[in-house]
């Protein structure tokens, strides 16, 4: 792979990337002379670094890019054009950066160029930035890196550093890191032998076409020793190779590494790169991608295989490779696509039971008694009217289809389900571990520490920006100069306001579900109004599709408001690192985007229909609108539609319109202006370098995003399991296409994120623990008391004469003397039946008028409760206790991989004995008699041969 | 500490320690001669070995020794003499090893000498044994240790082994065992600043008498930066004194690390150590001690410190000096005391709310309305009979001594303090987590895996001899010598035995609750019958009582028998390493003991008085006993008497009586056993060596009893708290006995264990855990059901006429209408009371007489059951989600610790740095003008001087 990095491509067209920019520059007409174009390369003598890829030695590779914003010093009217040009496409992409680091930027010296009448003090600010970059630059050099700058590019406006580390500093850097490298040493994966072999052999042919066309995939039978690398132990590897030893990743890593210790300090206060790019200083920092995806003659690369190979939706059937993904990417992103890979393929079992749960129900409707009892033709129950006078006493019949309907989500194979998904969610939080345990050993991260990379972590540009600003005020009033940090009380006006807002943000998602509920209810009574017979047979679906609706909307608008507030208050925090940041970060999106989707549901679940009051003294809210009532057979009908609504909504609008339609979009207005464009410009397009392309590319804004989706989706799929078993198959469908989805946006549409190693996916797994832990509860709550669950059990068992479902629509049923009504709150036309209705009924356990305390709630009723309690008790305890058992059953290391481990210990002691004796035999030989060391007791044993007391087949024993 | 080994010390009287091998000795008559004394040594010359520290040399450490048997080929008199020696002492420890090892030993071939007629055979054994020993031993010098035999010693039939590691054996462990070792760089822990340092001074000065007087507590301002020992990196270390550089505790366990790594591979099939000493080639292996604890002379050492400052009741009320039992036992022993200290100190606050908590009890029993009523004069309600015929009518008033005693257990503060148990628990997991973290940084682990260790973890020598079995038997029939491991198929007969012993166990416990059960029953109705009035009055309390002693009685006896039983289901299952066998044997000595110590308790509150039936339809046992049911006021009274006793009997009982009593009868009897000793025997004993008194003492059988104890406490202490406040305090007053008593056994009263590292406490936290969240639970139903917090709550806010609990009591019993009487089940004596009784009250919800369906359960019934229902699910839900906010609240790492851990990180960073720049000017004046390295591109930056990135004054600023 890596010897073709440094061979000659053509490049190809940056078809996808780099519209904005090109549009940017045409549209101020701005033409780059041939002259400048080629002042600082002879593109036909040196092919090599014209991509951008090597140094113009074509030698040396370009490990890591800093951009800058170079304002030449030329006639006034090109240095107008210049920064006019500036304001164009470089600040947009300076302002991409900053909104990275944390939107708005914060109160500072602010460095964006504001045009022409502030020339003066714009000058003073670039020279202040040059110097602390030539500073800055110095310092690189003497950590041993290799710079060389680019200013005279296609890209006005915009200076390039290309960074390359050399051998000797990769080295150093790799022993600081403690990287693990792969050794000489080769061992040979132990294999199943016999039936487990055969049965091994069988399953890879039967997947064969499954696995993607990747050389990683052959030949897994040796796997390299990895020793961290140390320069004192080089003899270990395998160095012929010097240039491919370290892989583009690792060299980028390794330069990010240098780059974040590296300070400018001759200024009053010291700057790393992160103040020196919040500040402006820099504008950009990226490692260059491998290569193009695209084009005719582009020579292969591990990009381009990517490209073809993953980022494809022709391969969505396919595994992914993993492992590519982490060579190119990194561990950090690799463990991502593993997890989403890993979920994805938990989802087909559970969409298919789920799919079998909905079929069961189907194919029992016509055998469920209730329903039966509701449909049939001599029912001749007649209902309490549904709303105050507008309604008219109605017969049970009229529900039969929503009767029959709810049957498919509340039967008895719903509970199986969700007892089913609570433990698939242990299963799939256990299957995790093993297979991150897995990649762990493949990846050789095994000894790797998580910490140390963590505390590494500097504080952010804002941070610093803040503590200089506290230290200046402090040093006006006490004339000294001493570090300072950011205490509880500069911080309190932050989180005063985040509190507040957060509170806020949440009652705004109140207000607006209370919002739709009013609208709901008023819709209905003013429709039930209306004259027209068909109006009003159809009210009731039609309100709740149109409210299902703007629920949606409101939900995708919040979610992008939500987003934003998230970051705003973040950044008003001042967080001190970026690990905090993003912690702090992704706790408040969590919190507002659940909150956010789950807050409609969660009402017509547990509130809907709950709060109605009963006939003759209903529950009016602002005294003259009515609580909605559920339509017959629970409100599981209700959130089932509800749930689909607002998942199928929002995966579809925010990832295939938002995520697929716009690049579509804008690929579309490309083609449609390319038609204008000169072939002149298409030629310059093509010369682009490397970096240059990569410049126009998307900044790495992390992982979170993509993580939050999911977790909501996992939300979707595991909280209201119990009324919508098909969540799981539409979650499945939808991921098929997240995957390549997301593959392409970080193969071709962003910069080549920097690696990071980790070791599992943090704070995730955590919040996945937690939906799956708060999924239980409320699943056990849906089954007790939003499904008819437990009372037709608790009628069955304690009140059916025969044991039987029979009669138990009518148990549900109260009796209420319709002289009993409120002045004015009865029907207007007491006839509409047919006849003069005494006793209307209504779904509640009450005592009939004729008790001696008519209308208060019965017996049945707290039977019921107490019934529903009890299961929710059971259930949760229950459930947690399986999954605990399946957390302790599986074990979190897979047996071969902790052998395999076990093994390379072993031979690792025996590898370094064998190297002891051959010191000492070497130490024999050169000193005769007398040994150096004279604390030494041991003459006898030294020369003795040290027995090989880990031989291999001894050790496949273990 | 370390110079004070080298020393000459005069051994000290182990009184103690020896007894029973002594008496052994005496018992046999055998006087050693004093030739065979002195005849290995020189006393006078050479002191320093005299004492069995050193070799004979006086030079060289004895790090580790190895105990065999020996049978001298002397005259057929004195063999049978020292063979019967054999079997009295020598076997004694034999089989006390193998105890440890697993018990009974496995069907083996036999290695206990079975007395002159099996002569020969044994010779043959012998003979084997010894071409083992030779074998190994030489391996062993083949590693590079040193050994020194002594076979004439005044411990008849036992040789000795002693092992010396030589200074480079030491490197080139400590090299691969990561051993980190405190570097030649010093840095300073900082200190908090401003107010916080005053406050810290403050507390020290406050706290100063509470530390041991151990100066290890001193001067903790600087540390030294530690690092993985590396010979490479010697430079780093301060090696100026080698004989101290590595503490006799890291010797110990470097020399058990080669001896575990040492095979015997001549015969056929190859033996670890734990194969040799589980066959008996070897019958121990165990570390010296230090020095004496006590004796006129003896000078000061380690052992003698922790003698004084730590295991001694005197200092009962000082913090321990954790650092130094970590110096001499090693982490895992020192993580044991730590946690031990951290959970009793934590008990300080607990048993002082507890204490309030009763003390509020005692305060409001005058002012409760329930029991003002019960024992009010004119409270006339005639109650149900107890019992079947014998018994009668009686008053509520007699039941008044009762009600006012359980107000003390069950009042509103009961349900406070379960929740602030159950926060408690949280927060001292949370407290250890943190705790764990700092002694894992001042104990240098931070880099340390537990993996790394473990997998280093060998076969137990059952294991492999239960494999060589097998492979034997195949090759009968094969031929072929391959290496077999035990399947599943193999173990399956093991795995059934234990389900089915398993059970049988629970099964027993179960029967042994029950039969007290009947046992209540019987008595209580076979003493109704008496004639005799103050029987009749005290029968209740009586039989409480003396079934509550049955229970501990039984809880006693049956704890040493599961026990044993689960140790004899762990060997038959023959586990592969020590580890596993160690966790099995936990999870089933887990199992079996709380089910044990919980059975009775649980029955008591959750099932007692519950299953009683009604007057006229009671539930009998064996058709003629009638369940027995609560006395009025709940079962809370009696779930309190059942639990202290229990508690407080274990805890007197097993721990001092066991503990303490018996260690004093044992000097008791060697006391008046030394009056008959002659002044010679005496004077032997203190010239022991130091191996031989050590060879006396019990060998460590490692910390599982002492955690499983602590474990069950914690039960005690959490699970039903709400039922008996008082529990933390008599917890309290144990622990502060039972870590002196530890502490006395560990240092003076068992051999040196090898020092394990453990960063943590393995598997006990997640026993505790699990005990900590199952306390919630089943807190959450003491208060509930067993409690009568919830009718009192139900009765004020819904039945209550004036919101008062006045009439709580009538609310609470309903009407029985005697007539209704089976027949014979009917008072003999219906004008006990002076009147004709009509009615009787119950304790229960039930539709009195008169109503259509009389006796059937009530509505009340049904709205108290939901209401207890709903507060479990509230109290258990908002508990959990409590504890899961503290631990989310309190940081793992304490901040000071990570910082502390940061700053060690960036000095090594600039350490090396250092150390590279000197190199680099190193190789800049060797290689004139040309570098070695053709591939470094940098010739510009090489001699430059690196700037100082990280000054210290920067560093502070993390």
């Amino acid at each position: 792979m890596e010897k073709n990095e440094r061979s000659t491509t053509i490049p190809g067209k940056e078809k996808e990337v780099d519209i904005i920019n090109i549009k940017g520059i045409e549209d101020i007409g701005y033409v780059q002379p041939d002259s400048i174009l080629l002042n600082s390369l002879a593109p036909e003598e040196n092919t090599q670094c014209q991509h951008g890829l090597y140094f113009q030695d074509g030698e040396r590779r370009v490990d890591y890019i800093l951009t800058y914003h170079i304002k030449k010093p030329s006639s006034s009217r090109s240095n107008r054009q210049s920064s006019r040009f500036t304001d164009n496409a470089f600040t947009r992409s300076l302002r991409r950066g900053t909104a990275r680091l944390g939107r708005p930027p914060p109160p500072q010296p602010r460095v964006v160029p504001e045009v022409a009448s502030q020339d003066h003090s714009m000058d003073y600010h670039e020279d202040d930035k040059r110097y602390r970059r030539e500073e800055f630059e110095g310092n690189l050099r003497d950590m041993g890196l290799e710079l060389e700058k680019d200013e005279d590019t296609k890209t006005p406006g915009v200076g390039f550093v290309k960074i390359h580390a050399p051998w000797h500093v990769l080295c150093r850097e790799a022993e600081f890191m403690k990287l693990k490298m792969p050794t000489k040493k080769v061992y040979e994966v132990k294999q199943c032998s016999g039936v487990g072999a055969k049965i091994n052999t069988l399953v890879n042919k039967a997947t064969e076409p499954l696995h993607p066309n990747v050389e990683e995939n052959r030949a897994q039978n040796v796997k390299h020793l990895s020793y961290a690398f140390s320069r004192e132990k080089q003899h270990l590897f395998d160095l012929s190779d010097r240039d491919s030893f370290f892989d583009s990743k690792t060299r980028a890593s390794i330069v990010f590494e240098v780059l974040k210790r590296t300070k400018c300090t001759k200024a009053k206060y010291s700057m790393g790169i992160t103040s020196l790019l919040g500040s402006g200083v820099y504008t950009a920092a990226y490692p260059l991608h491998d290569g193009d995806v695209d084009g005719e003659n582009v020579e292969p690369n591990d990009r381009k295989l990517l490209y073809e190979e993953w980022a494809s939706y022709s391969v969505f059937y396919k595994y992914q490779p993993i492992g590519l993904v982490r060579k190119y990417f990194g561990e950090k992103i690799g463990l991502y696509f593993a997890w989403l890979g890993l979920y994805t393929q938990m989802l087909i079992p559970a969409s298919l039971v789920g799919v079998i749960v909905f079929l069961y129900g189907c194919a029992t409707v016509d055998n469920n008694i209730p329903s039966m009892e509701i449909c049939h033709p001599r029912n001749n129950i007649t209902m309490c009217p549904l709303c105050d006078r507008a309604c008219n006493y109605w017969k049970l019949k009229e529900a039969c289809g929503t009767a029959r309907a709810s049957h498919l989500f509340d039967n008895p194979a719903t509970v199986f389900f969700s007892i089913f998904m609570a433990l698939w969610a242990a299963m799939f939080m256990e299957h995790w571990k093993r297979r991150q345990m897995r990649l762990n050993y493949e990846w050789d991260l095994t000894g790797f520490e998580e910490e140390e990379e963590e505390l590494k972590d500097h504080p952010r540009a804002e941070y610093e920006l803040c503590v200089m600003q506290k230290s200046l005020k402090k040093e006006h009033k006490t004339q000294k100069t001493e570090k300072e940090k950011l205490t509880c009380r500069d911080r309190l006006p932050a989180y005063m306001t985040n509190i507040v807002m957060m509170l806020l943000m949440i009652g705004v998602t109140f207000a607006i579900v209370f919002g739709v509920i009013l609208y709901r209810i008023s819709i209905t009574a003013a429709l039930h109004m209306s004259n027209n017979p068909t109006t009003r047979s159809n009210v009731r679906l039609m309100v709740k599709t149109t409210a299902a609706i703007i629920n949606l909307v409101v939900i995708l608008i919040l979610d992008e408001v939500y987003g934003a507030v998230a970051r705003w208050l973040t950044v008003l925090e001042v967080p001190k690192t970026d690990k905090s940041f993003e912690e702090r970060l992704i706790f408040k999106t969590f919190i507002l985007k659940f909150v956010n989707a789950f807050t409609p549901i969660i009402y017509i679940a547990f509130f809907r229909g709950r709060l109605v009051g009963r006939p003759g003294s209903y529950l009016y809210v602002f005294e003259s609108y009515r609580m909605e009532e559920c339509a017959h057979g629970g409100c599981l009908m209700e959130l089932c539609i509800q749930l689909s609504i607002t998942m199928l909504g929002k995966q579809l609008i925010q990832n295939n319109l938002f995520e697929i339609g716009i690049p579509k979009l804008k690929k579309l207005i490309r083609y449609i202006k390319s038609k204008r464009r000169t072939f002149q410009e298409e030629e310059r397009e093509k010369k682009l370098q490397r970096y240059e392309t990569d410049h126009f590319l998307e900044p790495f804004a992390g992982l979170t995003p993509e993580y939050m989706e999911m977790i909501i989706q996992f939300g979707f799929v595991t909280l209201f399991v119990a009324s919508f078993p098909l969540a799981p198959l539409f979650a499945l469908l939808n991921n098929i296409i997240e995957i390549r989805l997301d593959a392409k946006k970080f193969v071709a549409e962003l910069r080549r994120p920097v690696a990071a190693r980790a070791k599992d996916i943090g704070i995730w797994y955590n919040l996945l623990r937690g939906v799956a832990k708060v999924a239980v509860i409320i699943n056990a709550f849906v089954i007790s008391f939003t499904s008819d669950f437990i009372p037709r059990l608790v009628y069955q068992y304690m009140y059916s004469p025969d044991g039987s479902m029979h009669g138990f629509v009518n148990h549900t049923m109260s009796y209420f003397n319709v002289s009993d009504f409120q002045d004015g709150k009865e029907p207007m036309d007491p006839h509409h039946l047919g006849y003069q209705v005494e006793m209307c009924r209504y779904k509640d356990y009450r005592e009939p008028p004729w008790s001696n305390t008519p209308y208060v709630v019965s017996k049945e009723f707290w039977a019921v409760l107490a019934a529903r309690l009890a299961f929710v008790i059971v259930f949760q305890n229950v459930v947690m206790l399986m999954s605990d058992i399946v957390d302790w059953l599986i074990p979190d290391i897979p047996k071969d991989i902790s052998l395999q481990i076990h093994k390379e210990k072993i031979l690792m002691v025996e590898l370094f004995m064998k190297e002891e004796q051959g010191k000492m035999q070497f130490i024999d030989s050169m000193t005769p008699c007398d040994g150096k060391e004279r604390n030494n007791h041991a003459p006898v044993a030294r020369s003795r041969s040290i027995p090989h007391t880990y031989s291999h087949t001894h050790a496949n024993n273990f």
